[in-house]
């Protein structure tokens, strides 16, 4: 039982299955059986292009960064988790000293180390492995009710929450949210759970749309458009003075940002989660000024994992339709495939270890 | 004594000395006999266009918004201030009951007039008279030590304060102003005085270079660029971590404020107080992403102006030579022209009642 | 139509009806036709002692501050709310001018003046009327959904949206609320409204802990005690660092702020919004230093009557069961005996103007 | 040179000079060779009862953890502090891990280890030795300008920084400070480098009271009275409405915190950053309610560190007057003396090694 197999990335498609030796560990580190595995759009950018972004693999690397799975051992001195907790894995390691850490922004560490990422050289290994060896800090503790996949969601959710969190207080506040994919369709969903009066989306697919309403916003568009008041969200006529009071932008597109400059009311707050596709966005700067917005980034996640799991073991997010497909290990390529060919599917997951298990066996 | 005279503005370059009736005072109104009047940039392309903006003149009007003077009369029923009483004049009507004004943000107050300002049909008239008419709020008593020259100058702080109010705490932070007019120079000085452990100020204008310094600034810059961390301001070899924490873009060029986003530091808030000069302004977003900046915009000023005048009387801001020159109403025209040719002067001033006075006298 | 009927209070027990002229209505004022009238403690204690604390009546007025009814005339110049509109009525009149109004907490206004109070001298009347003057912007339409009990529900729910809004965000946290009267219940509906991960409440009243738990608390508790962790709300064995993270202080009972000091967890905040019934409250304050609380009063409410308003209309919170009995006009004593009887009802409305009116007859 | 001297605490007034070994580097820490060592109320309070509080010393340890030494050695991959570089050691070893650490709340560290504290079993020695083992994140460079003196000075600035970080900005505002020991005056310093409007102090030792006027306060009084505001420091006859707007409390007296209660304008914040002397304490919480005060603790110091060193660095802040007395090591009993000697004595340091050295000898 020494060695596991990995899927691992040689180059653009280039996706091997590879028998490894199970890592060591070293101080501090736990070794966590991978159960379930998401993808999301960097891992799809990694698979099609070898890069995302400024990130170029120096070296073949093991994708995947959304999991959770089962403490399959610690090393010496680690008292939490233990052997058998099923534990869902922040994929951050922060150095927990740096200023930025110090001041609750650990998402800004100066020394972070991100798994499945080629943001280090060479790139850190993820999830798309039998094993995987991890910090015990980065192991949160599953509630008993938290099924595997939704233990597999608990990164998008964080991402969702520090976009939340970034955002202030939404209680009783319209929100509009640009882009339903996983994040902005979390971002709306949380929204609601956490008080917003209006929750709206845009997203130019239909099928995205309909999830949307069906999970809890309260209407959705094809896109931003100057009639938008008329189409029921805002009052009519509506101009300046009854825009958005909290805006995200989770598309990427510049488009997006611009329209969400205009749409915003005097002193709203707009968030930046989506990754802009372009290197320079025109935006109309005097709508900054004169409605004195806040314009905010939104990066990864920081403190916000606890409240991702409490929330997601309430029961009251309903998350499940965000998973729209769920494949075995032995087509991981097939499941890169189908995360890549966007609109069609939303959500998918890698079964890596969660059926083959007996004692507690979780869907 | 029922006329006064007045400088009235027909149209670009059209400036008319005129006679008409000192104003009747409803409820709640004051009449102040104006003694010192600054111009600003908003008055200069008043003068010059006609305009500013989407402000054009519908009629004839008066132009200043920056002023002190003595309170002639008070309608029935105003307890404060009192006849005689010297007042800085905040020269923005708030409502006091809008759902801006109720939270704190009067600036965007739905229902806001601005004195010597076409932002209204018809335009409403200023300072640059004998007498004016305003609302007994708009009204701050002058403490005996503050002259009217520093009075006058209450308006552009209560600017700069607000900027400083946006960006959150300054104490023993390093700061960046981009742009050295009067606004950039009043927010570096106000940033000393709060505790800033570094001020930098940018400006093409040598002389303006050197008031920033004597005036207080650590580092002036000729202009913002990628050697910046030579010239001592920043450690040798800063990156991406060692930027400005806050910085004050108030120059209004897109370029400063996309260097701003390149010379921030992680986590910083830069914020725009300068009127942007295009109407879009190209920005590198995934800067505000990775580095989760805060961009946000300062407009007018809110609740900001008795810290003004408490830190306008407190002697600990060296104000005096923002003050380049003090011209007589009689050569209001000349004023006008001074403020127009930029980088020679700086605040120029209109003294209008303060020198043809008994009593009272101040400098 | 020039005279009305109203309940006058002439000192302890000596309520009085009486017929007065409708008063007139000076520029910006409303004259509202009282619909739905709720009580609270304020009421009954003016009702049983003539005083509330050092507010003591100096002469006959009328009580009565939850109130919505309809719009039966406006002051020339006032454009909303117009004739004919359902109104809920805010019972304060702030200036709009001081420095606290400007700042964004107009509850603490120099010049705040509340329907029904004896903080004035003469006492201001209320609503226990059947028309009543108010400034326009005192009166917030109501949506076609909200009936008159919902109506008059709102003057207690902004008093719980002020306490939510001085806790800060609720979003994901452990919230206890110390007191099951009207005031205790509507934050604890709020906080899981808002997202709190846990709500616990506490009250000795059987019924008031049944009703919380109807209502959406997680448990409900006879009193605070030191095995409250020991009950399932807190994990077994949980020491200083797994409290409440917010604690809302309803009760007015000195013990409950202290045991709330001992409950907090590290970095918790405090809200106080119970009337203290003591002048002065012994507390642990070593637990506020080691542990770094927040301890802050919430006074009224400022800027949350609009959240207020969709909030109550939007369905989401179920505040029906909050009002236990609504007697007609003529029985106003019998109502206030009812309210005085603390424990039996919750809720007293007076139905006044609600039923014998044609046209828009709501429920 | 593989020993040391120490100077052990074996219990009250029992500090015996003993040699022990030169501590052993596990990976990440530092030796450091102590140069200054400031004394503090802590370190006299285990002196002469040996316990504070709660915290009972269980075996013979070292005290002293205000201290600035030189890097003697570091372990293997440390990377910064170098060999011969000045630090200045923060005494708090956090586990940057816990949930606290991660939200910025470091000082709440679940498993915070302070220097020459009785907190741990057994007791973890501090500073009052020649040499000293500490984790490299708690070391901070100490810039050239910077003398030992100030950089055993900057832990009691750490502790004012961090109640100037709980009371939010204290710019343009009026500003109490109850006790004028070390750091009620470091508070007074800093808050007057802030831009504090006003800044008042209480102290009922005349020597204190001059030293406050001395290094930058407006006023000093003997006690808190009502008639505060006849003095001078407020308005003559300032009500609830004049009063000071951030407090702290800096003496521990529970008098104190009551009459910052009274003294508080509307809206203010206090902060308790003196430890409590009694285990209760009556207050007015009417005060807070009605007020609508914010109250917090401020408890030791979170990420202000290098905030501190550019402070102490930048000669902004006249710190050189509150060091009142230097020994030398071979005196460290006379020096905890002299520091038990209240009221005498302001700050006492202990020169352990900066004078005995060659190369940089700094003063």
């Amino acid at each position: 039982m020494s060695r596991m197999l990995t899927a691992v990335l040689h180059g653009p498609r280039d996706l091997r299955v590879e028998e490894r030796p199970i890592p060591e560990l070293e101080p501090g580190m736990v070794l966590v059986r991978v159960r379930r595995l998401g993808l999301c759009g960097t891992d799809v950018h990694y698979f099609e292009e070898g890069r995302v972004g400024a990130f170029v693999a120096s070296a073949p690397f093991v994708l995947g960064h959304e999991l959770c799975g089962e403490v399959a051992a610690v090393a010496d001195g680690v008292q939490r988790p233990r052997v058998g907790d099923r534990v869902v894995v922040n994929p951050a390691r922060q150095c927990g000293q740096c200023e930025f850490c110090r001041a609750g922004r650990g998402n800004l560490c100066l020394n972070i180390r991100m798994l499945g990422s080629a943001s280090t050289r060479p790139p850190t290994d993820g999830g798309m492995a039998e094993y995987l060896k991890v910090g015990a800090e980065q192991c949160y503790v599953m509630p008993p009710q938290m099924d595997d996949g939704i233990g597999a969601l608990m990164e998008p959710l964080a991402v969702a929450l520090q976009a939340l969190h970034r955002a202030g207080s939404v209680a009783g506040r319209r929100v509009l949210v640009c882009g339903g994919g996983p994040i902005g369709l979390l971002i709306a969903l949380t929204a609601r759970a956490f008080g917003a009066s209006t929750v709206a989306l845009t997203d130019p697919v239909p099928e995205r749309r309909e999830l949307a309403l069906a999970m809890g916003a309260d209407v959705a568009f094809e896109a931003l458009s100057a009639d938008l008041p008329n189409q029921g969200v805002l009052p009519i006529g509506a101009g300046i003075d009854e825009g958005f009071e909290v805006l995200f932008e989770a598309s990427g597109a510049g488009a997006a940002t611009e329209q969400a400059f205009e749409l915003a009311r005097r002193g709203a707050t707009i968030v930046q989660v989506g990754s802009p596709l372009e290197a320079r966005t025109p935006l109309p700067l005097r709508q900054l000024l004169v409605k004195e917005l806040q314009f905010v980034g939104s990066f990864r996640y920081g403190n916000v994992w606890e409240q991702a799991i409490r929330l997601g073991a309430s029961g009251r997010l309903n998350l499940k339709p965000l998973i729209t497909h769920v494949l075995p290990f032995t087509q991981a390529r097939e499941a890169l495939e189908l995360a890549a060919a966007r609109g069609a599917a939303l959500k998918v997951q890698i079964d890596i270890g969660s059926r083959n298990q007996g004692g507690m066996d979780h869907p």
